[in-house]
């Protein structure tokens, strides 16, 4: 398997073509089966999706969100923020000492992903609306330039239980199955494995994030050559909902308290 | 960044010497700064960590535990396997319908990652004991080989809460830090960037799960290459306490009620 940056993407503006600007960067590099990932932040910046704090008169619920963790914690939250986090959000699994939301789109993550760095002359970067529409913008665009059988990701990092660190995560896939399917597989004994479903979108979207980098030296796209998904069952399910998700259950009994 | 399997190794046996194993398939191709992943299961079998049920003496906890599960779900609960969790963690986060534990090296997974598939002869494959002094025995060993400076990392795959599917995480890792520090550095236009620390022994061991497979035509080593950590600080903190996460925290107060 093999990562390899596309190099000179330039700084992106709203309505820039990114299958075209990565087309015209790797050309004949990119082969049917590779798998294209793209940041989140240029799919936003492509799609529009910056905001500014004036945009977001306060409601009662976001006040009260701003005024807790004021309280609570060390950090002055402006109300407006919590707004737009809310407003993009379809549940709110923590309200303090930071907001933990689900996205409409069903991505669990801190401040439904809003970015306030990587957007310049805005206050606010906001998720794509529905990135794996817009990976398949992606994917489609780069077919109409002869660019044939390529998977797209579009990715961000976020944190996690458990483990401290972000690590590059999938939030919309295009052109691949986002999992596969172990189950029913045997090891060399003939013994049933204890693997079930193996995240692959999170493990591309992972490993294409160690040679993205940030900041200023970014990289945001990231070629997946000689890679094979396999002849295995795959999956699309890659969001849990409450019902199967133990964490999401307590974290709604659950309340800081200081 | 380019990821390859060491191609033929045997089914691994207690006593195995992985580092010489590996050399003797990989021979030139291992370079200084390269890194050598190498799953769990492996490492577990070549330092004997396998046991057998009728060795876990059933506490009144873990029959307890069984009891529960098997009154709340459609599953039967060997107490004895009950047993063999409780002793390989320091912590049980969810004790139903299923085991959430923090091992004694400190990752939480569920079944303080006790495998019931890939143990020939026996009927539970434990995790290693210290797995970051496993990646340096083997780190170790090839330097005594002559292949100097390479990263070693044991790898573990494992679910998550907020998203279905398993993916590789790192449990041990040996010449490189767990992760890179990015605080202070700045995007393009200056803004200093909200991304902190990012995780990079998950993320190469998510990289590598890509490629290993699993049950009988896997290959759970791989070399990581033409990939660099860069110059930015490290922190070789990779597992949360409780302190500072509150998921841990939220899920010390619930408790499944069916």
């Amino acid at each position: 398997m093999e990562l390899t940056p596309v190099a000179d993407l330039p700084e992106i503006r709203p309505g820039d073509d990114i299958a075209a600007l990565v087309a015209e960067r790797v050309d004949d590099d990119l082969e049917p089966g590779d798998v294209l990932t793209v940041a989140s932040t240029i799919v936003s910046k492509a799609e529009g999706r910056t905001a500014d704090l004036e945009d977001y008169p306060v409601s009662g619920r976001a006040q009260e969100i701003a005024d807790k963790i004021g309280e609570l914690t060390d950090e002055e939250k402006d109300p407006r923020f919590a707004q737009a986090v809310l407003e993009e959000s379809t549940e709110l699994l923590i309200d303090c000492p930071f907001l933990l939301t689900e996205t409409r789109f069903g991505h669990i993550c801190v401040n439904a992903g809003i970015d306030r760095s990587n957007v310049p002359g805005h206050d606010l970067l906001l998720l794509p609306k529905r990135p794996s529409e817009s990976a398949e913008r992606i994917r489609q665009g780069l077919e109409d330039r002869g660019v044939e059988d390529v998977a797209v990701i579009v990715t961000d990092t976020c944190g996690r239980p458990f483990r401290h660190g972000q690590r590059g995560v999938a939030i919309g896939w295009a052109g691949m199955p986002a999992s596969r399917d172990w189950r029913g597989e045997r090891d060399r004994d003939g013994h049933e494995l204890e693997v079930t479903v193996q995240s692959v979108v999170d493990e591309l979207s992972a490993a294409a994030n160690l040679v993205t980098g940030e900041g200023a030296g970014g990289t945001p796209a990231v070629v997946v050559s000689d890679w094979d998904f396999g002849d295995l069952e795959g999956s699309d399910e890659l969001f849990r909902s409450v019902e199967d998700d133990l964490v999401r259950q307590a974290l709604r009994e659950w309340e800081f308290d200081g």
